[in-house]
Protein backbone atom coordinates (compact mmCIF):
# COMPACT_ATOMS: atom_id res chain seq x y z
CA UNK A 1 0.00 0.00 0.00
CA UNK A 2 1.30 3.28 -0.79
CA UNK A 3 1.54 6.08 1.49
CA UNK A 4 -1.66 9.00 0.84
CA UNK A 5 0.89 11.11 2.46
CA UNK A 6 3.61 10.49 -0.14
CA UNK A 7 1.11 11.14 -2.84
CA UNK A 8 0.74 14.33 -1.97
CA UNK A 9 2.38 17.68 -3.00
CA UNK A 10 4.28 20.05 -1.02
CA UNK A 11 2.93 23.77 -1.58
CA UNK A 12 3.91 27.07 -1.01
CA UNK A 13 3.32 27.78 2.64
CA UNK A 14 2.31 31.19 3.88
CA UNK A 15 3.03 32.59 7.62
CA UNK A 16 -1.28 32.13 8.12
CA UNK A 17 -1.01 28.52 7.26
CA UNK A 18 -2.18 26.51 10.51
CA UNK A 19 -0.33 24.25 11.76
CA UNK A 20 -1.43 20.60 11.96
CA UNK A 21 -3.91 19.87 14.83
CA UNK A 22 -2.70 17.29 17.35
CA UNK A 23 -5.13 14.67 15.10
CA UNK A 24 -3.70 15.43 12.31
CA UNK A 25 -0.07 15.07 13.82
CA UNK A 26 -0.54 11.33 15.01
CA UNK A 27 -2.37 10.43 12.08
CA UNK A 28 0.50 11.23 9.59
CA UNK A 29 2.75 9.52 12.23
CA UNK A 30 1.00 6.55 11.81
CA UNK A 31 2.18 6.78 8.41
CA UNK A 32 5.51 7.54 8.55
CA UNK A 33 7.43 4.37 9.99
CA UNK A 34 9.83 5.25 12.76
CA UNK A 35 9.20 8.99 12.53
CA UNK A 36 8.53 11.15 15.95
CA UNK A 37 7.38 14.75 16.69
CA UNK A 38 10.26 16.17 18.84
CA UNK A 39 9.90 19.66 20.43
CA UNK A 40 13.07 21.58 19.68
CA UNK A 41 12.89 25.24 21.48
CA UNK A 42 9.11 24.79 21.92
CA UNK A 43 9.05 24.22 18.38
CA UNK A 44 7.64 20.47 16.90
CA UNK A 45 9.61 18.54 14.14
CA UNK A 46 9.17 16.12 12.45
CA UNK A 47 12.66 13.69 13.26
CA UNK A 48 14.04 10.22 12.35
CA UNK A 49 17.50 9.06 12.49
CA UNK A 50 19.07 6.94 9.35
CA UNK A 51 21.70 4.69 10.10
CA UNK A 52 24.18 3.65 7.07
CA UNK A 53 27.03 1.49 7.75
CA UNK A 54 29.95 4.28 6.90
CA UNK A 55 30.21 8.13 6.07
CA UNK A 56 30.25 8.30 2.82
CA UNK A 57 26.63 6.69 2.64
CA UNK A 58 25.49 9.16 5.07
CA UNK A 59 26.31 11.68 3.30
CA UNK A 60 25.39 10.79 0.09
CA UNK A 61 21.76 10.20 1.71
CA UNK A 62 22.31 13.97 3.19
CA UNK A 63 23.16 15.04 -0.73
CA UNK A 64 19.54 13.12 -1.83
CA UNK A 65 17.54 14.93 1.11
CA UNK A 66 19.20 18.56 0.14
CA UNK A 67 17.96 17.82 -3.65
CA UNK A 68 14.42 16.53 -2.90
CA UNK A 69 14.43 19.93 -0.80
CA UNK A 70 15.79 22.15 -3.34
CA UNK A 71 13.56 20.62 -5.83
CA UNK A 72 10.53 21.59 -3.66
CA UNK A 73 11.89 24.99 -2.06
CA UNK A 74 11.01 23.32 1.56
CA UNK A 75 14.45 22.40 3.41
CA UNK A 76 15.08 20.32 6.51
CA UNK A 77 17.58 20.11 9.12
CA UNK A 78 20.23 17.64 8.19
CA UNK A 79 22.70 16.68 11.03
CA UNK A 80 25.24 14.29 9.55
CA UNK A 81 27.86 12.01 11.57
CA UNK A 82 29.69 8.74 11.04
CA UNK A 83 27.06 6.31 10.04
CA UNK A 84 24.25 7.86 10.92
CA UNK A 85 21.57 10.97 9.56
CA UNK A 86 18.89 12.70 11.75
CA UNK A 87 16.67 14.38 9.32
CA UNK A 88 14.12 17.04 10.69
CA UNK A 89 11.63 18.71 9.42
CA UNK A 90 9.37 21.70 10.01
CA UNK A 91 8.10 25.39 8.99
CA UNK A 92 9.88 28.35 10.17
CA UNK A 93 7.35 30.87 9.08
CA UNK A 94 4.21 28.75 11.44
CA UNK A 95 6.72 27.61 14.04
CA UNK A 96 5.76 24.31 13.59
CA UNK A 97 4.70 21.62 11.54
CA UNK A 98 2.77 22.31 8.33
CA UNK A 99 1.32 19.19 6.08
CA UNK A 100 4.08 19.73 3.89
CA UNK A 101 6.13 18.69 6.54
CA UNK A 102 4.30 15.48 6.80
CA UNK A 103 4.13 15.24 2.57
CA UNK A 104 8.16 15.89 2.83
CA UNK A 105 8.91 13.40 5.31
CA UNK A 106 7.12 10.53 3.47
CA UNK A 107 9.44 11.74 0.70
CA UNK A 108 12.30 11.34 2.52
CA UNK A 109 11.31 7.73 3.75
CA UNK A 110 10.33 6.66 -0.06
CA UNK A 111 13.99 7.95 -1.03
CA UNK A 112 15.41 5.85 1.58
CA UNK A 113 13.56 2.80 0.67
CA UNK A 114 14.20 3.42 -3.12
CA UNK A 115 18.10 4.30 -3.08
CA UNK A 116 19.44 3.69 0.28
CA UNK A 117 17.95 1.14 2.26
CA UNK A 118 20.17 -2.10 3.25
CA UNK A 119 19.22 -5.43 0.72
CA UNK A 120 16.62 -7.37 2.75
CA UNK A 121 17.03 -10.40 1.50
CA UNK B 1 50.53 34.55 10.46
CA UNK B 2 49.04 31.01 10.21
CA UNK B 3 47.57 29.21 12.40
CA UNK B 4 49.96 26.99 14.18
CA UNK B 5 46.96 24.44 14.57
CA UNK B 6 46.48 24.05 10.95
CA UNK B 7 50.33 23.16 10.04
CA UNK B 8 49.74 20.07 12.40
CA UNK B 9 48.80 16.17 11.10
CA UNK B 10 45.76 14.44 12.71
CA UNK B 11 47.02 11.24 13.87
CA UNK B 12 45.30 8.47 14.77
CA UNK B 13 43.29 8.70 18.38
CA UNK B 14 43.43 5.19 20.57
CA UNK B 15 40.92 4.86 23.21
CA UNK B 16 43.93 6.03 26.24
CA UNK B 17 44.94 9.23 24.69
CA UNK B 18 44.42 12.00 26.77
CA UNK B 19 41.75 14.76 26.27
CA UNK B 20 43.45 18.16 26.05
CA UNK B 21 43.35 19.76 29.49
CA UNK B 22 41.43 23.16 30.15
CA UNK B 23 44.21 25.21 29.34
CA UNK B 24 45.19 23.37 26.43
CA UNK B 25 41.23 24.22 25.18
CA UNK B 26 41.43 27.50 25.89
CA UNK B 27 44.89 27.92 23.77
CA UNK B 28 43.81 26.00 20.96
CA UNK B 29 40.04 28.52 21.18
CA UNK B 30 42.67 31.34 20.34
CA UNK B 31 43.96 30.56 17.85
CA UNK B 32 39.97 29.48 16.22
CA UNK B 33 38.04 32.43 15.30
CA UNK B 34 34.52 32.01 16.16
CA UNK B 35 34.36 28.71 17.72
CA UNK B 36 33.56 27.72 21.03
CA UNK B 37 33.65 24.93 23.31
CA UNK B 38 30.16 22.91 23.48
CA UNK B 39 29.24 20.70 26.18
CA UNK B 40 26.44 17.89 24.58
CA UNK B 41 25.50 15.15 26.60
CA UNK B 42 28.24 15.80 29.37
CA UNK B 43 30.86 15.73 26.04
CA UNK B 44 32.97 18.25 25.10
CA UNK B 45 32.97 19.92 21.24
CA UNK B 46 34.74 22.60 19.43
CA UNK B 47 31.62 23.60 17.77
CA UNK B 48 31.21 26.80 14.93
CA UNK B 49 28.28 27.81 12.83
CA UNK B 50 29.23 29.32 9.43
CA UNK B 51 26.27 31.19 7.58
CA UNK B 52 25.40 31.07 3.52
CA UNK B 53 23.25 32.83 1.63
CA UNK B 54 21.30 29.45 0.49
CA UNK B 55 20.96 25.76 0.93
CA UNK B 56 23.29 24.90 -2.10
CA UNK B 57 25.78 27.04 -0.63
CA UNK B 58 25.91 25.28 2.95
CA UNK B 59 25.25 22.02 1.47
CA UNK B 60 28.33 22.25 -0.57
CA UNK B 61 30.41 23.13 2.50
CA UNK B 62 29.64 20.57 4.15
CA UNK B 63 30.05 18.59 1.41
CA UNK B 64 33.84 20.10 1.45
CA UNK B 65 33.99 19.15 5.23
CA UNK B 66 32.82 15.57 4.64
CA UNK B 67 35.72 15.13 2.25
CA UNK B 68 38.13 16.48 4.57
CA UNK B 69 37.02 14.04 7.27
CA UNK B 70 37.32 11.46 5.12
CA UNK B 71 40.83 12.48 4.42
CA UNK B 72 41.77 12.05 7.66
CA UNK B 73 39.72 9.44 9.07
CA UNK B 74 38.03 11.80 11.74
CA UNK B 75 34.56 12.24 11.31
CA UNK B 76 32.55 15.71 12.95
CA UNK B 77 28.88 16.38 13.51
CA UNK B 78 27.74 18.68 10.83
CA UNK B 79 24.45 20.46 11.06
CA UNK B 80 22.79 21.39 7.44
CA UNK B 81 20.20 23.94 6.95
CA UNK B 82 19.33 26.84 5.02
CA UNK B 83 21.66 29.00 5.21
CA UNK B 84 24.04 27.51 7.95
CA UNK B 85 25.98 24.74 8.67
CA UNK B 86 27.06 23.80 12.76
CA UNK B 87 30.63 21.69 12.40
CA UNK B 88 30.99 19.95 16.08
CA UNK B 89 34.70 17.84 16.41
CA UNK B 90 35.06 15.58 19.17
CA UNK B 91 36.56 11.91 19.57
CA UNK B 92 34.00 9.41 20.16
CA UNK B 93 37.29 7.20 21.98
CA UNK B 94 37.89 9.40 24.48
CA UNK B 95 34.05 11.34 24.81
CA UNK B 96 35.86 14.93 24.94
CA UNK B 97 38.36 16.63 22.57
CA UNK B 98 41.75 15.57 21.22
CA UNK B 99 44.18 18.01 19.74
CA UNK B 100 43.11 15.99 16.73
CA UNK B 101 40.08 18.01 17.01
CA UNK B 102 41.35 21.15 17.37
CA UNK B 103 43.47 20.47 14.27
CA UNK B 104 40.52 19.29 12.14
CA UNK B 105 38.96 22.68 13.38
CA UNK B 106 41.80 24.83 12.18
CA UNK B 107 41.65 23.07 8.54
CA UNK B 108 38.08 23.35 8.54
CA UNK B 109 38.50 27.23 9.24
CA UNK B 110 41.03 27.12 6.06
CA UNK B 111 38.73 25.58 3.95
CA UNK B 112 35.74 28.37 4.90
CA UNK B 113 38.21 31.09 3.86
CA UNK B 114 39.75 29.46 1.17
CA UNK B 115 36.25 28.18 -0.71
CA UNK B 116 33.71 29.44 1.09
CA UNK B 117 34.13 33.29 2.98
CA UNK B 118 31.73 35.99 1.11
CA UNK B 119 34.66 38.16 -0.90
CA UNK B 120 35.61 40.97 1.65
CA UNK B 121 36.28 43.42 -1.46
Amino acid sequence: MTSLLSEKTCTACRGDSPPLASEEIQQALTELTGWSLESVANIDQFAKTYKFNNFVNALAFTNAVGNLAEEYGHHPALLTEWGKVKVSWWTHKIKGVHENDAIMAAKTEQLFSARFAPDKS
